[in-house]
């Protein structure tokens, strides 16, 4: 069978990584030039041609739409997926799904290959390493080309475009809120390293809060999970080192973890520890204790998401102008909270 | 913008369905001549073309497979995916995915969209409402077109292609014959209706095995759930109206289900009732008991799809041979069974 010259292949050969061969294809001047001058020749000789698809199709719309999200076993981003398919198809629209699995590169990837001729726009939600990188090459790339694209959830300022978001902030504060409202004052923060955005907020949330309230911050109360595979071994240290008579984590797994081992502990839910999550999923839902937990409402973040893109998509004239939805949280209480 | 017409349109504008379209585009007999006629016209008036970019990248590769599935918000799916894109990354393939949402229609939809020309090759697992229609015209296109396809899960006969599956028979045997060898004769027994082929198989291995082992079978024990917004009602029903002293669940959302009527009623669980599930996934891990299951190695099953599929597409000579592979499944004991 015949094979085209991949992104990828082109790397491997020439020892240089995948953003480097992008870049130099587009002639950037993040990359040297005589890597650039190499690239390109290397990828004339062997025929490589990302466009040549795009070009046949440039007035074809495709009515498809591509949606990117950082991983799949998770029930938030399935949520979204099902908001985004209820409003596109409404609208005679198809939708793709890739998965960067968290990798930068595999979120360039799937964006250079999507976008050179099979779908109309995108909705991404940035894979972890492409925050840590703040490489968003690839996004501004296309969208530079004239493809609309909407970023939710984890969303940067560096890229110019519609955006759908919680307010991480203020959800964060209303639960720390009520915790303090009941007494409940010291109190353990389950987060990501600062480099995911919606990790970052979510904490500036926790601190602000509490620093309102002249509470002192407690570093050690708050658990960083880098790697979750050290979850358990970081929770664990939390629960033998500290003292705290409430917790709330940024996601519904790590929620979860915290109850299971407070419930080893013979600690009693909610009475002598309050526990409040993040993503009103199945792991909440089904949990015993039911674990109280900050609705997101994942399902209208991904029909928003879908009606800014369908709206761009068939505006008639093109505006360069762009907005930010913010989707409101509530707050659920179901059994792992104490009224 | 510019706008290509699409089947569902056509289908739309001509009050036919998405598939007489498709069947009529493709001058299949089963469709009335004059109904070809109409709808061929209109396709030619509006121009409808369907396979024009297949016909420009008829000789290129595009390193792309497709997965359909049926949903999305479904552990063992999230984990067959990434079982999939495991294998297929690590051989330079890219891996777009669309859901079917159960749906016939958009099942058609989104294989011919993918069909014509973004893809290598399709990994499927069936929507509910084909295996209902019993029709697989789309994908019976795809293969003769010279596509290969995967079917997984979900499978039919119908379809002669390589297929990976569990045995649904042997693994629901084991899982009764484990709670006969306990002494718990009287078995409940929560699936779907006969046409989803795997809860077919799954109550033909419960069958089965009591009728090996003598026991008359009650069929009131037996709890078909067509529609999922009927199953707290239909488990009640059963707690209401029948004894039993275990419980066997075709998945693991019925296993929870019916796990939290139980602990409600004050019914003790392992010891009063034995529960079993299927798919060992979040919520089996994270419920309290945590629910013992019949483990059905979703990512292998990913991963072997994926490397039939590679297989494939990467083999010099074409051969008419396919193969079904069986995956093995085992029994995993957690809290909700008396060992």
């Amino acid at each position: 069978m015949k094979k085209n010259l991949t992104l990828k292949q082109i790397a491997k050969e020439l020892e240089v990584s995948v953003s480097t061969v992008s870049k130099a294809l587009k002639n950037s001047e993040e990359i040297s030039e005589s890597t650039r001058q190499k690239i390109q020749a290397f990828a004339k000789l062997y025929n490589y041609k990302p466009n040549n698809i795009a070009l046949s199709l440039k007035n074809r719309k495709t009515k498809t739409i591509a949606v990117i999200i950082p991983e799949i076993v998770h029930h938030f981003f399935a949520m979204v997926i099902s908001g985004i398919e209820s409003v596109a198809n409404k609208s005679g629209y198809n939708v793709i799904i890739c998965i960067s699995n968290e990798s930068y590169e595999r979120e360039v990837i799937n964006i250079e290959m999507l976008a050179s001729g099979s779908i109309d726009g995108f909705i991404i939600s940035l894979a972890k390493e492409s925050q840590e990188k703040k490489d968003y090459h690839h996004i501004k790339e296309v969208i530079n080309q004239g493809m609309p694209v909407v970023m939710f959830d984890r969303v940067t300022r560096e890229v110019y475009t519609d955006k759908v978001i919680i307010d991480d902030v203020l959800a964060t504060q209303e639960a720390i809120q009520f915790l303090l409202s009941k007494q409940r004052k010291d109190i353990a923060f389950i987060t990501t390293p600062d480099y995911i955005s919606v990790g970052r907020l979510r904490t500036e949330g926790y601190t602000k809060m509490l620093l309102q309230n002249d509470i002192e911050i407690n570093e050690d109360l708050i658990v960083r999970i880098a790697n979750e595979e050290e979850l358990i071994t970081q929770l664990e240290h939390l629960f033998d080192t500290q003292k705290f008579n409430a917790l709330v984590a940024v996601n519904e797994l790590y929620a979860v973890a915290a109850l299971k081992i407070a419930l080893k502990r013979g600690i009693k839910v909610p009475d002598e520890l309050n526990i409040i999550g993040f993503t009103d999923g199945i792991i909440s839902q089904h949990s015993t204790p039911a674990i109280s937990t900050i609705k997101q409402n994942a399902f209208k973040m991904g029909e928003i998401s879908a009606k800014l893109l369908i709206n761009k998509l068939e505006e008639e004239n093109e505006h360069e102008h762009y907005i930010t939805e913010v989707i409101g949280t509530e707050l659920l209480h179901r059994e792992t909270t104490s009224l």
